[in-house]
Order: C-alpha cells, then structure tokens, then sequence
C-alpha cells in the first residue's frame, strides 16, 4: 500500500473545515464546537509487529505507549486530554497479555488524569493485534495551535532531544510533553505539531500545511544518544514538540523556559518559494531526508 | 478468548460513573459533560472474516455497515450523532477496496449528517482487514435512556423485526434506528438499547443493569423472514431497539407510533427474582437462548 497516494485519494472524501469544524482531518487532532466549548479528537492504532516488537515488548508497555501517542496529539493542538476509548483485535495473543495491555493503558489514563469510557474486544481470523486508541480532549480558544499557523519570520524550535528513539528505547518511556505545551501554546506559539515520523517529514507537512518554508539550522538539532544528522531527521517516533514563535519572543523564551528538558532553536520559517526545507544557506534538504513512516493520519 | 470471562477482570480496570461521567462503560455508548452540554462516546469494530465475509461484501457497503453500528448505538442512548473518527489496518487488501470502504463510511456519514474529523490508515504483518469507527454524539438531558433504567411493571418494546438477519442481508442493509429512538426517548421510554447480539442475550444485559426480571411472550416476537423462536432469540445484527415503557403509556405509545416499521410489545419487567429471563408464565428461557457474542465491548 502506498499510504500517501492513498491518503491524496481518501481525503476529499471528506468535507474540511467549516460549520462546527474548527480545525477537520489533516492536524494533529480535530477541532469542533461542542456547545460552549472546543473538543478535540484523534484516533491512533498500535499494530503488532509494526509499532512495537510483538515478543519483546510488555504489554502494559504497549498499551501505556499507545495511550501516550494520543495525548502527545492533543498537546501539539495546545490542548488538554479528557476521555479516552479503546479497542483490541487479536488472536494468538493471550487473555493475561490483554489483561496487562488494558492495565497499562488504565495505570497510564491514571496518570495523566483521564477517563476511559469506552472499548471493544474482538478476535482477529489470523495471529496478530491491532489496538486503536481515541483521544478526547477540549483546547481553549486563545490556545489554539494548528500547523497551518506559521508566518515567515518566525524561529522554529523543538523540545527534548531527536534521533535513535528504537535502540535507546525512548519510543515506549518517552513523556507526552502536555505541561510544554500548556506553557507554550497562546503565550509564545500559535503553530505546533509533535514529531513521530521524523523532523524532515514532520517538518515538511507543517511547510505544506502553512504554504512556507523551513530553514533548519543542521547543526542545532538536539541529538539523543549521539544521533548523527541523519538520525536526527529520519528516525521516527520522538515524540517532542516542534512549534514556530516570533522572532521578537523567542529570546524571553529562552529565558522563562521553566522545564529540565532540553529547548532549541532549530531554524526559521522563509516565504514559500520552490523548496519546503531547505538548510539554513537555503539549499534543498530531500532525498536523504526521508523521515519514517508506519502508519499514515488521514 | 473466553471474552465474558475476560470482560469480566476488564471492567474494574477502568473507573465507573462521576464527576463528568454521566454513564461509562457498560452501555451502549458512555455519556460525559463536556461544558454546558452532553457528549455521547463509543467505538466500534469492524474485523474481516468475523463481521462480514471478506470476499462477497462489497467493500462500500462493509464501511456504510460500520458507520451504521455505531448510529444504532447513539440511537439506543436516545441521542443524535454529530461527528466520526475512522481506522482501518489491512494486508492484502487491494487499494481499491480501501477507497471503497472509506467512500461507503463517507456516503453514509454524508446521509445521516456525521462529520468525519479524523482518521488512521496501516499496514497489518499478515493478510486481514480491521476498522474501526469512533462515534460521537450528543444527548439532551431529558432524553438520556439507559440500560439500567427498566422498572418493574414497564412494558417491553421491539422495532422492526428479529431473526435470520445474516440470510437476509439485514445484518448489511438496516437502518439505524435514530428517528424511532429520537421519538421515544423522553417521552415514552427512560430505557433501551439496541439488539446487535440476538434478543436473549441483550435482555439479559437490560435485566442485569436494572437489576429486575425481563418476562417475554415469546409468541408476541416479530420475524423477520419467517424466523424461528429460536431464530429470533439468538441471530446476532438486528440492530432493533429494546425499549421499556411505563404501563400507562404503553396503549397511547401503540395509537401514536408514527413509523412504517412494525412496534411490537414482546414482554414485561418483573421485579429481581432467581432469574433475569423467563417467559410469560415464568419459566426460565436458558440454554437453548444463548444470543450471538463476535464481539464484546468493555
């Protein structure tokens, strides 16, 4: 399958923005009024073997990081999670592997302060699991943070560190950076997103989504574990945030940046011209800077 | 799986009802606040192989049969469905059917006026297909119909018709019951839910949540195509909705019934005793009424 010729036909299906929709398929979580108030949704899926290894993982693990994906989503909207619902198909996975699947999930809802209020079991016709996870959550309205929102002029920034999320295991102990976001979003940035398929491809879609273009500063990028360059902008799944902010804010930023984990000035946001990223002496970044792609949001 | 068995270590993971939680898990859809309104919750599967036989379902009409699940379980709620979130993880399913599947949820949505505001495509490691489909919803208050609502002396009410739905393609073809729903709710009925798992193991879901004793006149069960009793008890996908109303409005709800499709008074509630199903004279209806179980939400 590929997924992104596919998602070109799928998404004029369905209708965008307007009436209700505040913000529809294509960010990191839906906007829509519902009375008086902002809610946000979003749906990932864990996949046996794809998103995890299958033998190797704990399932609490499993289930804790699929619920983490999710609130990851809602604070790149600037966003608070509420509700959650769950799901599970398998087969050839046993009753004390869902049971410590779903405890993962519950200990990790816990934690954050949300409720889960729904869930489905099913069996799957052949070996395997495939678990989704819906996310509910409410933004207020003067924190709202899409992609589309980036102007030129802005300076781009990431939270944490990038790069060789497998080896270090970071993929499944990373923290959703909610208290971040909360800090940031309204107060210093308007235009956020969370990196999961890579800096390049992340980047890339937020450049598309706001019709500018991304200058990264190479050698600013935050490595973990000694990534190189590449790593950095390839490997999937670091979860940080990446979020644009005024040129005349970013500096008081730096300063009141109240949290022990790392924030770098990775580049700035340019005019549209050919090129969605470029480096900072503006010369195309493509080909070996692919980012990592496992599943594919509508 | 023994999914009973397992629903049954499930369920204490996950917190019951208060604070914002109106009705959790356990119904057919949960209920929370969210600002000054009240937000319906459920998820349901849709699994290649167990729900719809792979090969002869058009892939159109597997997605408008998701959709329509899940607008079953906001009808029995006595609420209006506004908004949808779709996953789908496949192998071995041509693109074709994905744009199909996706086309047939869109079309669908499109008639019962449900946005669809987010969505997950991937890949499965082996040959299968499972969506997923979150509704969301909204309940006035004074329309809210739970489960455990049903109170001894109440009437209880079938739609449509029951039995032999996988023959017929009814399990394909229905319609979800949201204007029947939205005519009882409040009015006539504090209580329903839809039959999706054969009318025996639904009413005892209805027993067991109100704590009472459901007596039904098995001779007074509507078939459909000539359905057995049996056929009627047990078949899976009716997709009808069980309802319990007062005694004294039992004859004005018969006179008033404003809808081409057939009402039927099936039963009475009774107060707790050893047995939550019996027939009209008393006697236990077990064993050979075991209902159809493919899947089992939390």
């Amino acid at each position: 399958m590929q997924e992104c010729e596919l998602l070109k036909r799928l998404r004029p299906l369905f209708p965008g923005n307007g009436g209700d929709i505040v913000a529809g398929i294509g960010d990191d979580a839906a906007i829509v009024k519902f009375g008086n108030r902002l809610l946000l949704a979003a749906v990932d899926q864990l996949i046996g073997g794809i998103h995890y290894l299958q033998l190797a993982t704990p399932a609490a693990v499993a289930g804790a990081k699929l619920l983490k994906r999710n609130l990851s989503d809602i604070a790149a909207m600037g966003g608070k999670p509420d509700w959650a619902l769950l799901t599970i198909a398998a087969n050839a996975v046993t009753e004390e592997w869902i049971f410590e699947f779903h405890r993962g999930v519950a200990e990790c809802a816990e934690e954050w302060g949300v409720g889960v209020i729904g869930g489905d079991t099913g069996s799957l016709p052949a070996p395997g699991m495939v678990a989704t996870l819906t996310i509910l959550g409410e933004v207020e309205p003067d924190k709202i943070a899409l992609r589309k929102n980036a102007h030129p002029g802005e300076k781009v920034f990431v939270t944490g560190e990038l790069g060789r999320s497998f080896p270090t295991e970071h993929h499944l102990n990373f923290t959703p950076r909610l208290r971040e976001a909360d800090f940031l979003a309204g107060r210093y940035t308007g235009c956020m997103m969370d990196i999961s398929d890579g800096l390049a491809l992340d980047a890339v879609r937020l450049a598309e989504a706001s019709g500018v273009q991304i200058a990264l500063d190479l050698q600013s990028l935050p490595p973990r574990d000694g990534a190189t360059i590449a790593e950095m902008m390839n490997d999937g799944e670091d979860y940080e945030l990446l979020f644009t902010v005024p040129a005349d804010k970013a500096e008081r930023l730096k300063e009141e940046w109240p949290f022990e984990i790392k924030l770098s000035e990775i580049g700035e946001i340019r005019p549209a011209s050919g090129e969605l990223l470029v480096d900072i002496a503006g010369k195309r970044l493509g080909g070996e800077y692919n980012g990592y792609q496992h599943t594919a949001a509508l």
